[in-house]
């Protein structure tokens, strides 16, 4: 087992209705002021928006609004959050949405501490030492954000996907309510359980080292997404299919299942440069079109883990063919994604073919950088499996 | 799922030689000076203490020493403790060594903040709203309390052992280095692996409710145990397998196997009036003569979730027969706790038959409480399995 550090500081309020404990959570942190943060429409729709507000006034909290954050949130609205974090000398960032409103509100958290561009931080050009507190309200299972010190930004200028890991994108808090997850559309729920999923392969295959606990965990996190998955696409008001795949969304995102792990998200930084090029890409969508090419080329250097992956996350029978029964497990993954709903190439995504020279090429950082997870992704590797997902 | 609220904030080093890292820590805390505190002379004869005092000299962080924890921790240690933290003005605890010496110093940490007895703390007639910071470098695997947010002392004027939880009980930050396990002894090593499965099993076990995911990572956290533990116990110096019962010992009580779910923990309190009336018993030990005592009464409420645990976690053969193979696996528990060592009755442990009845009578507090998990643990129940247990 490797060195690591572990370090997940959020307070958690799980359950049905705990959002309508935001004013005395708020009150508990001393909190004056919020910038409260949010996507288009859809909180206002579902009354989630009514509820805050009503919060925040009954506990005479003081709110600025900034809305409009898109899925691969934008820097031109984190700048823009930035300069009311400043005026206004809010005290709390509050979150209210999903991965892309947290992300979107990590970045303002930092940045109005500096008085530079905190895309320097996403660029790993300056490493961020302070930051307003975030709070968070989530709304769909999926980035885990919530949990998670990831920030992951897209500058709208050039099209480039960035994200950067710091203490500094802990949430101070985050409440988590399954039931505002009722609503979620069977796509984007689809997306978020393989967005799900993939965090917690790519810790659990980006490494050979052993590790009985971690693997143990993620192993039984990725059986309870794929089981609570499906049921919550079959019945969208399953409560506690919805419940399993909030604290999933979670776990597998909050550094739990890579302790003791070398971790390193090949899949993801390939994701990240189709979606920066496609902003209109969910990003789970695009994981689950690449992943299954890259643990096909990658299956062959860690049969024991791939076998497992077979046997107790995707029920494969066991034959006496080991080879047979890890490629089974890999198409049955696949297969999964397709039934619920999820599109399973490049091309269906709207990806076209002539980009993906450029797509391989990006995620090598103009050939700036290699990654090796189990396998070594360079160019010519990166480039093959995105034909391979075409 | 039932709703719940889930915080485990403290930062974890895990891994060899952490320690080294103490000074660096303390730093990055910006503590001046702490309270050294620990046990009998373990940590002088294997070299920590040395090591603990060349990082505080490093980074001139000023100190002063509480040495003479004993297993099963006693009140007037802490008070003296108090009297220090209170007089040098210490701005962290430093706890080194196990279980105890964090148990200690975490009532020293709150008890310093008030004008009163922290006794009341653990009698739960105060709640404690403010503490010392807690910085733990862990020397044995098993209390979890490294990570928990649980606190268990002995008033050695009543021979009353209580505990209680609070959010000011949780460490600021964690040290866990497995090589500092490598010299715990087998029996101290089996009473560890016992107290580990206990917190994880007693979560398991306490609730019909379904919660996949939680229920997945006990059942993968009991069986690491399990596999890690007899390695630990015939190789001490297998630094994998001490590395997993360290992360477990961590996990189990950290309130991420309780996540969803209720928790009462019957046993627990049956055997912490053991070792209060005889503090020369081991937790862990006394755990281990109970439990199947208690399962063997239980599993019949629960044979579902028992079953699992025989199959999943005892690897019992499946047969026809569920029952059968629910007892089996009770009784593989039994077995295994024998093979690492551990004494599997209350006579063996040096209770005497006579003072059962006043066991008993003191785990319902004196006639003023019932304990409910999957059974009613009444005063005659409680007999019954201290009886079973003889």
């Amino acid at each position: 087992m490797r060195n690591f550090n572990y370090y997940a500081p959020t307070k958690v309020f799980f359950g049905r209705k705990e959002e309508e404990k935001l004013g005395e959570i708020l009150e508990s942190f001393k909190i004056k002021k919020v910038l409260l943060h949010y996507g288009r429409s859809s909180i206002k729709k579902s009354g989630l928006y009514d509820t805050v507000i009503a919060q925040l006034k009954a506990k005479n909290i003081d709110f600025v609004e900034l809305g409009g954050v898109d899925a691969n949130p934008k820097l031109s609205l984190v700048l823009k959050g930035v300069e009311i974090a400043k005026r206004e000398k809010v005290d709390l960032i509050l979150a209210v949405g999903g991965g892309s409103v947290i992300d979107s509100s990590k970045l303002i958290a930092v940045g109005a501490m500096v008085d530079f561009s905190p895309w320097k931080f996403s660029i790993k050009e300056e490493t961020p030492k302070a930051h307003i507190p975030v709070g968070a309200i989530l709304t769909i299972s999926a980035a885990g954000s919530d949990m998670s010190d990831s920030c992951v930004i897209t500058n709208d200028e050039t099209g480039k996907k960035r994200g950067f890991s710091s203490e500094q994108n802990r949430c101070l808090f985050s409440i988590l309510d399954p039931e505002l997850t009722f609503t979620v559309s069977k796509f984007q729920t689809g997306c978020g359980i393989v967005d799900i999923m993939m965090h917690t392969l790519e810790r659990y295959f980006s490494d050979s080292d052993e590790s009985i606990l971690t693997d143990s965990i993620a192993i039984g996190l990725l059986r309870t997404v794929i089981v609570a998955g499906k049921r919550a696409i079959e019945d969208p008001y399953d409560y506690n299919a919805r419940a399993e795949l909030m604290w999933a969304n979670s776990l597998s995102h909050n550094g739990l299942t890579a302790c003791g792990r070398e971790y390193v998200m090949s899949v993801h930084q390939m994701e990240h440069e189709i979606s920066g090029m496609y902003p209109e890409i969910a990003h789970g969508a695009g994981l689950g079109a690449i992943w299954p090419q890259w643990a096909m080329v990658a299956y062959k250097t860690q049969i024991e883990r791939f076998k497992r992956f077979a046997y107790e996350v995707m029920c494969v029978e066991k034959t006496n063919d080991e080879i047979k029964d890890v490629e089974a497990g890999i198409q049955a993954f696949k297969k999964y994604i397709k039934d619920i709903g999820m599109p399973t190439s490049l091309s269906e995504l709207g990806v076209k073919e002539n980009t993906l020279e450029d797509l391989a090429y990006n995620a090598m950082f103009k050939g700036k950088r290699i990654l090796k997870d189990i396998i070594t992704v360079d160019y010519d590797m990166a480039l093959k499996i995105l034909k391979d997902s075409f």
